[in-house]
This record gives structure tokens, C-alpha cells and sequence, in this order.
């Protein structure tokens, strides 16, 4: 058998070390490196940076040639941001390498429709390196697409689609609820709107264009709606309090049009603590067509958990495409990795399949 | 833009039929000709054998050889039978003339575990042909198996899997009803069962491999049921009369051991009105991992529909596929097709993009 698959890792946060953990878990990955963009954590190895308790001998880098030249991985996850913009010139240096690449930046899962110019400049980089890049992630990546594609495989015709997603932000830290405006009363959530440092969710065009390619529907128009869920009750974390009559987070809504029909409607209200005015989490998904399809499931598929999950498990998927820029709708499902990652690879399965 | 895709099809049954009507509305698509194993129907215009109610010039032919060299076909989709054992002539016969070949025959969906020198054979066949073949339908193809597998890439680890499928038969024919024992004393259940008359579900070992192939899995062991599910009230259809205390239908039901431990568990009862006895119909996934993942849907997807929208849908993917066998975890996901068919063909996508 060959040899292990060797993993470099690009982010160190909350998602970084989970993906970390779990490459180091699964037999036939070998993480062969890490990078972070702080200067202030260079040279601090990744085994006490991502809490494993016990050194690894993986020293954080923050000069990614430098690293790709000496640890020469085979595929890179990269988990350092969220916009395509951001993403581009990291994911570009790991193609040039002939490294093949996994993003969880939330715009890379369909970097087309928003960011068309790095869309087309990674594929061919890509197709000329003769490696793969991949946008994944829970949402968008996933629930909110993925999942929604699939089930429209089982239908002749779709009159609208509509899906929803209700978390819990309640695990989540300082920056993921502030740009969730949680807390704020609802004269600074409407503020925070206006200078962007409330965003609400990043990925509904990229769920929505990646539905609406998968199945030929032409998007004319996106209308978001953004408001405070305001809360009656007192809620706290530890990262944050709640006063009844502020914002538990923020109900962010898309409704897509193709032809003046509204089409595609998805929301994704994220709060902290739901639970406590007796709202439940889940994922819903809702298809009008021929025939109607109806599925739902709580609590909601977690998050983080899954993200990092995604991002592990397409590992095989991507190193058996054929070179270019792929979204999840393009590449065969993804499915857990329970047995050595190399098993799942086409050389291998070619291999086994001629002994 | 290039000429519409040329569909043959094989069998005018209820499948045949549906598929077959669906082809004839998507534009792209060129209903090219039709194939029935039934000599008396040789000749019948298939509009009038699916009940189209007008003629469409499209003789139904018993001569699968001479209408392939006559209509010249891309792709075939096969309707004719449930083993692959019985699917193999017709699939070999369309492979040696270069036909892309869908099957909705259900030991199709993954003929490895079961027919495995099928497989092999229709595999390396294809390869050599430069076509592609793929199984596929409703279940096995997608409820009890590639949802599932979707579903597990959101997952790090998985202790077991449970799916359930409860579903009416009440729109079903005579030759279903009696495959599920539908009618029928307790006796005469089992006097069924052991001759073979009741057969309960075709395709748990289909789907039951799909899975174990797509995350890793050795199954040791497959141990299944089959019960009847006594009925306490009358249930009358327009085939058949249930009397209380005989057979409404089959609970079958699979459980398959890997390493001595019961990691996949599959159930799908299927009954006449169950909704007499206040049971709902209904699909359900349920996994144990990290994270656990819940999801169910209420009614099921309902089986004919899917299994005819799955056979058109996947007409691209199949065409897009590099040339072998195929199971619907090892291409892209299945999707709606609702713009014109060949504009998900990949020679259409490459051209648009270098416009």
C-alpha cells in the first residue's frame, strides 16, 4: 500500500484544530504540517495550539512556501477565512505547488456567482497543475445545498424550494456572535446592520446559486431580509448576555426569483439559546414539485461538528477528481471515512480490484 | 447547440411508462424508440401501450439488436426486469452497440455484492465500449441508501445506522400485492415465504453494500425478517380486500453485523392503507456517531415518482461519467433536471464557458 496521505493544515482557530484533531485520528492521514496567519504563534507547535496536550512536533509556520517546499503535502485544508478574496492567494501559492486544496472559507463553496474572476483563475491554475480544489462546509457546502440538490434528484418538475435551518449559537465565542448581533438592543443591531458588523450568515448566494445551477433554474435577483430576534427572556452564555427586549441574534432570510417567481427561499435564523422561549433547532427541508418532498430532522445537523467532519471525509473525493474547481454538487456524495483513507482512493480501489 | 440526447427504452410497464412520458417532456430529450419483451405487444405505437392517448410513431420492438442499429440511441433506460441476472442480456447487448445504459432494475444498484462476475463483466465491458451503466431508482438508489450515505459525510465516527421506510401499497397492481403476501392468512403468509411467493422488499443487500462500500465497512453478516403484518380492521383496495386478522402486508426488515456488532439496520414494512390502523408512511434516517444525525420525512417519497424522476435525472450524469459501472454513491449527486437536458452535458458546459 502507499503511503499515508500527507495533510497540511492552514488555520489554527476553532475549525482548524478540530480538523487537525481528526486528521490526526484517521489511519492513512499524515499531517504533515501547519500554518497560521498570527506572527505571534510561529514556531508554536500545533499539538499545544490546538489543545491536544501533548507535543507533536509540528511547528506552526507562517510562510506557507516555505512550509508546502519542506512538508511537500499531497492536500491542503484550509480553514483561515471566509471570503474568496481572502481565500485566493493562499489557495493560489498551494496550486502552484501542485498541492490540491479543501476550503472552508464560506464563499469558496460557490466562489462563481459572487467572485467570478478567482472562480475561473483557480480552475485553470488548478487544471494546469493537474490538481483539485474544493469550497466545503455544514453551511453553505451542505445542508442548505447539498442536501437540497439531492433530494431534488427524486423529482420531475419543482414549482419552489424552501429550507431552513434554526441553531444554537450558544457554543460559539465573542466573534461569531457579535457578527450575529447577540446582545445588541435593537437600535445598535439596526446600526451594526448599516456598518456591516452585523452580517448575519455568509453563503446564502453561494447555496442558492449552487441549487440553481445544479438544476437549470436562471436566478434574476436575491432579496435578503436581516432583522433582530429579539428576545423576551434573559439569556446567557459565557461568552454573552441577553436582556429581554435585545437581541438573542439574528432571523437572516433569502428569497431567490427566476422569472419573477420566488423560486428558492432559504432562512437561517441563529440565535443563543432558543431553547428558552420553546424554540426548537433543526434543518428543514421543503420541495414543491412533482412529487412533494418533505424532510426535517432536530435538533439541527451541529455545525462545527459537521464542518469539520465535510472537510476531512471529501479528502478521497478530491485527490480521485479530475483537476479543477469543484462545488459538492459536482463530485460524487460524501460519506464518513470509518476505514484506512487510502482505502478510498481510486488508485487503491483500482489496485485491490486487479489483485 | 448540439442535437437532443436519443433515449431508448426498455419496458412499458408502470416504470417503462412513467419514464418513458417523463423523457417525452423534457426538452433535450428524443424519445428515439422502444423495447418490450412481450411478443404480443410487437408493434403496438408506444403512445398508445403508456396510454398517452395519441399515436407517436414509435413502434414498441421485440428486437433489441435491430431497433439499436436502427434508432441509434446515446442512452437506454431499462425497465424490463428486478435481478441483474435478468438485466445482464439486454445491458450487454446495448453496451457491444456503444448505448449508455440506466437500469432501474434493483439488484442493479449495486450487482458487485451479489452478481459479482456480473459486475466485472458489465464493468470491463463498458470500459471497453467507452460508455458508462448505472442502477438506479427509488430504493434500492436512493431513500435506504445514497441519502444515507450523504448523510454520514457530516459525520467523524459512526457506531451504527438505523433507516426506515414505511410505505402504501394501496396504488400498486396485483403482481406487488402479491410479492408482499398482501391478503393473505397468516398461513398462507409463510406458506409464501417458504415457496417464495412473498418476497417483501428487493434491494436491502444492494443498499446495505452501497453503504459499507461508501464509508468503509466489512460486512460479516446479513440476518433479515420477514413478518406479516397482521391486520385488525379490513382494508380494501381496487386490487385486493384485507380481512382483519390476514396479511396486510411484509415488515421486512435487514440487519447487517460487522465484527459481531449490528452497525446497519434497515426496515421498510409495506402495506396496503396503513393509515387505517393510524400507521403514517413515512422515511427516517437515524445515526449513531459523531454527531448523531436525525432526519424523517412525512409521507415518504413516493416510490414510483422518484424511481421515474431518478431515471431521467441522472441521464447527464451518466453521460458525463468516465466509461464503467457505476452505484449512485460514485457519481455526482442527482438533481431536477428543469432546463434543457443537454445543457447539463459536460461537452455543453466547456463550450458555454469558453464562449
Amino acid at each position: 500500500m502507499r503511503g499515508p496521505i500527507r495533510v497540511l493544515m492552514l488555520g489554527t482557530g476553532q475549525m482548524g484544530a478540530g480538523i487537525a484533531r481528526l486528521v490526526l485520528q484517521k489511519p492513512g492521514l499524515d499531517l504533515a504540517g501547519a500554518y497560521g496567519r498570527r506572527v505571534h504563534r510561529a514556531g508554536t507547535d500545533l499539538g499545544e495550539a490546538i489543545g491536544l496536550g501533548r507535543i507533536l512536533g509540528v511547528p506552526i509556520s507562517v510562510d506557507l512556501e516555505r512550509l508546502i517546499t519542506e512538508t511537500r503535502p499531497e492536500i491542503a485544508i484550509q480553514a483561515t477565512c471566509s471570503t474568496a478574496a481572502d481565500a485566493m492567494p493562499e489557495i493560489a501559492t498551494l496550486l502552484r505547488h501542485g498541492v490540491n486544496v479543501i476550503s472552508i472559507a464560506e464563499e469558496m463553496a460557490y466562489p462563481k456567482y459572487r467572485s467570478p474572476a478567482i472562480a475561473e483563475e483557480l480552475h485553470w491554475l488548478a487544471v494546469k497543475q493537474g490538481v483539485s480544489v474544493l469550497g466545503t462546509g455544514v453551511n453553505p457546502g451542505f445542508v442548505l445545498d447539498l442536501l437540497v440538490i439531492t433530494l431534488t434528484g427524486a423529482c420531475a418538475d419543482i414549482q419552489s424550494i424552501t429550507a431552513r435551518r434554526v441553531n444554537d449559537l450558544s457554543a460559539y465565542g465573542p466573534s461569531v456572535l457579535r457578527s450575529q448581533g447577540v446582545g445588541l438592543s435593537p437600535q445598535d443591531f439596526q446600526a451594526g446592520l448599516r456598518n456591516g458588523a452585523v452580517a448575519g450568515h455568509i453563503g446564502f448566494s453561494e447555496s442558492i446559486h449552487m441549487i440553481a445551477k445544479a438544476v437549470g433554474w436562471n436566478i434574476d435577483n436575491i432579496q435578503e431580509t436581516r432583522e433582530p430576534i429579539v428576545s423576551r427572556v434573559r439569556r446567557q452564555t459565557a461568552f454573552v448576555t441577553v436582556e429581554p427586549g435585545h437581541a438573542a441574534g439574528c432571523n437572516h432570510t433569502a428569497v431567490a426569483y427566476a422569472a419573477d417567481k420566488p423560486v428558492i427561499t432559504l432562512l437561517h435564523p441563529q440565535q443563543v439559546l432558543p431553547g428558552l422561549e420553546g424554540t426548537q433547532t433543526g434543518d428543514m427541508i421543503d420541495i414543491k414539485g412533482t412529487p412533494d418532498i418533505h424532510l426535517e430532522g432536530r435538533p439541527e445537523i451541529p455545525g462545527g461538528q459537521a464542518t469539520i467532519a465535510l472537510a476531512v471525509n471529501m479528502i478521497p473525493r478530491v485527490l480521485n477528481a479530475a483537476p479543477g474547481l469543484y462545488n459538492m454538487a459536482q463530485l460524487p456524495a460524501p460519506a464518513a471515512m470509518l476505514a484506512d483513507s487510502r482505502s478510498f482512493l481510486r488508485e487503491e480501489l483500482i489496485e485491490v480490484r486487479n489483485d
